[in-house]
């Protein structure tokens, strides 16, 4: 076994209605001022945790997270000024992934000398001295126990990853209740997103048994119910499922991470807004079956994982799987051409030419993607 | 899905000579003073390492751990005082489970007006100021990812559990390399002790699913590779995935826990000084036994996991199960019976007495232990 090094969250509270019992959170307890960061629609959920926090005698402050789409260096910018004037000891994330993301930020850069700009990349952050629980409201990014956050650079429409061990939290807290009224149209895309984080981490050239024990429940759980969340958004159950789901995916991104699913989506998503989740989610079954004849057996495993249950070589077990993907995105509401999504083929060059630029994770793919392979896949999928 | 809290160390390090970038871990970056409390086996190999890290500039003794068997209050009060008086701000305990255990309770009570008295139990540390590196060297207890510690109250011959958040390390490195040097004995012994962690938390009472994955990981590693690093000790792939199971048997000792097996050999390690792996080891297969018809098929799931491929009934594929440990066991040179370390029929009210105090564990076995039931699985090891 390759040597290996894992960053987790401290403590990872999972289950219906533990939001309940974070004020009791060892980080909360030792703080004196915690800033907690919401996204608008669970503003409402988390006033009486909020009250609670605030009885213990601990001066809290909500931060209204209202922005759409990846935070972008102004919106974190303007976000981290409200955060050093109120000089925080603790800072909570609730919402999707670019809220965690923009909280996981916030509390590396409150009280810290480097800037945006200076972090962005791959281990360039000195240090954190602000303590850091994530509560995700979407199943999605895994973002509450990754080392990554994500922005939009304005300027140049492009992605920016910022990836330190300082940005894993402390602690997060997994309540499926706070994603109950999240729309079927969130849900699924998010959804099939973890499900691209687990499968991307379990073909990857740079699997690990580590990681594949997660990559592997992650796939079993999301499959297992993300139609069900998608149908019947109050079914706590099956929300629970995916929400682990994506949690395990989280816990694939740091030591392994995404392969040419994310890359190719990179320009979907920074040039063209589609949501990060629906991008993948599109993409997804093409690039599969793209890296397929690379590594069979591995395919032919997130297969059976899917639950596919067919015999035979390994090719054909891995394109059953794949089948069964594109059924679960039908299943739940996903569009399946790039045209559904507002992508025509004079787009394609300049989505190649983006994807072609996210080497950090093309590196990953467990077969070679040239331009021309880029424009294929894409162009597949008008 | 039952709630749950995972505790775990937030960095992970893993694989051949991962010991040598220990130097470089955050905690011991951001210390001035660091205490490194070294098993005497081990402190030539660790040399390098500690004079790399004193190179840095900072101030790095070394503990020498030289007791035989859990730590008496006694022992760790004796080099707690050490560690006042030393003033550090990380503690690094390189040993097996005994030497881990004794570094934790450090970490926890130097600078800290509690005393091992105040903390024995569950949940009674106030918490913990120093940070905590763990290094195991022997692949058995998991200690390096727990919050647990077991000491021996040397008055009473009773062992004594500290269970807290606060004991689990910051950091954990696993270096097969350091465990090459285990005797087979040891090796042996522990390893099934292992073993023991993932299959009781597996047929626990209060099993979960975010735990199985780790029990059924390390029952797999455990099984296909103990025998391998008995024989060939030097076997680094071998050591790697026995050291990953072990650790794997740690990180279901904090949610879930052990059961009867454990609280049998309570008193053969307090009373009878029999090491707590070969008591556990002995006793494994007998209580098993006892407790399969309670739960044919989770028993029946650790017997492929154990790599039986015989199908059949729960309970027959189960028996298989408690047939091949029983062949490891042997394989390994672990003896079977209590008479073979030196217990009498006459010893065994006292053993079931000793075993039925400790609720806190019987709790969770998966089937009601009486005391004529532990008398009548002790007997039947006679």
């Amino acid at each position: 076994m390759e040597p290996i090094t894992l960053l987790q969250p401290k403590s990872i509270v999972f289950g219906k209605d533990v939001i309940n019992t974070l004020p009791e959170a060892t980080e909360i307890k030792q703080s004196q001022r915690v800033l907690c960061v919401v996204a608008t629609p669970l503003l409402k959920a988390m006033e009486s945790v909020v009250q609670a926090i605030q009885e213990r005698g601990i001066t809290l402050n909500v931060l209204e997270y209202n922005y759409v789409g990846e935070p972008t260096f102004k919106q974190v910018n303007s976000l981290l000024e409200v955060s050093e004037a109120f000089r925080p000891d603790c800072i909570i994330g609730v919402g999707g992934g670019s809220v965690l993301d923009c909280a996981k930020l916030l509390a590396a850069l409150t009280h810290n000398p480097q800037t945006l700009t200076d972090v962005s990349g791959i281990g360039l952050l000195n240090g954190r001295n602000i303590a850091l629980i994530c509560v995700p409201t979407t199943s999605g990014t895994g973002s509450e126990v990754s080392p990554n956050a994500i922005l939009l650079n304005e300027e140049t429409a492009a992605k920016v990853g910022i990836i330190s061990p300082f940005l894993v939290p402390d602690a997060c807290y997994l309540d499926p209740v706070l994603t109950v009224s999240l729309p079927p149209k969130l849900t699924a895309e998010t959804g099939i997103d973890a499900l691209s984080h687990c499968i991307e981490a379990f073909t990857n050239k740079f699997a690990h048994p580590m990681i594949d024990i997660y990559a592997l429940k992650g796939i079993k759980l999301i499959s297992e119910n993300l139609k069900q969340a998608c149908v019947k958004g109050s079914d706590i159950e099956a929300r629970a499922a995916v929400l682990l789901g994506a949690m395990y995916g989280g816990l694939c991104l740091g030591p392994v991470n995404t392969a040419a699913v994310h890359a190719l989506s990179y320009g979907l998503g920074g040039k063209f807004h589609v949501p990060h989740g629906l991008a993948n989610a599109v993409l997804m079954p093409e690039v599969l079956r793209f890296n397929m004849p690379a590594n069979p057996e591995r395919h032919a495993e997130v297969a059976r994982a899917l639950g596919v249950t067919v015999t035979g070589d390994a090719s054909a077990v891995a394109l059953a799987g794949i089948a069964r993907i594109e059924q679960l995105g039908k299943d739940c509401g996903i569009p399946q051409r790039l045209t559904d999504i507002g992508i025509t083929k004079t787009d394609i060059p300049e989505l190649a030419t983006i994807a072609m630029k996210v080497t950090r994770l093309l590196k990953n793919n467990p077969r070679t993607v040239t331009e021309a392979d880029a424009i294929g896949i894409y162009e597949k999928l008008l």
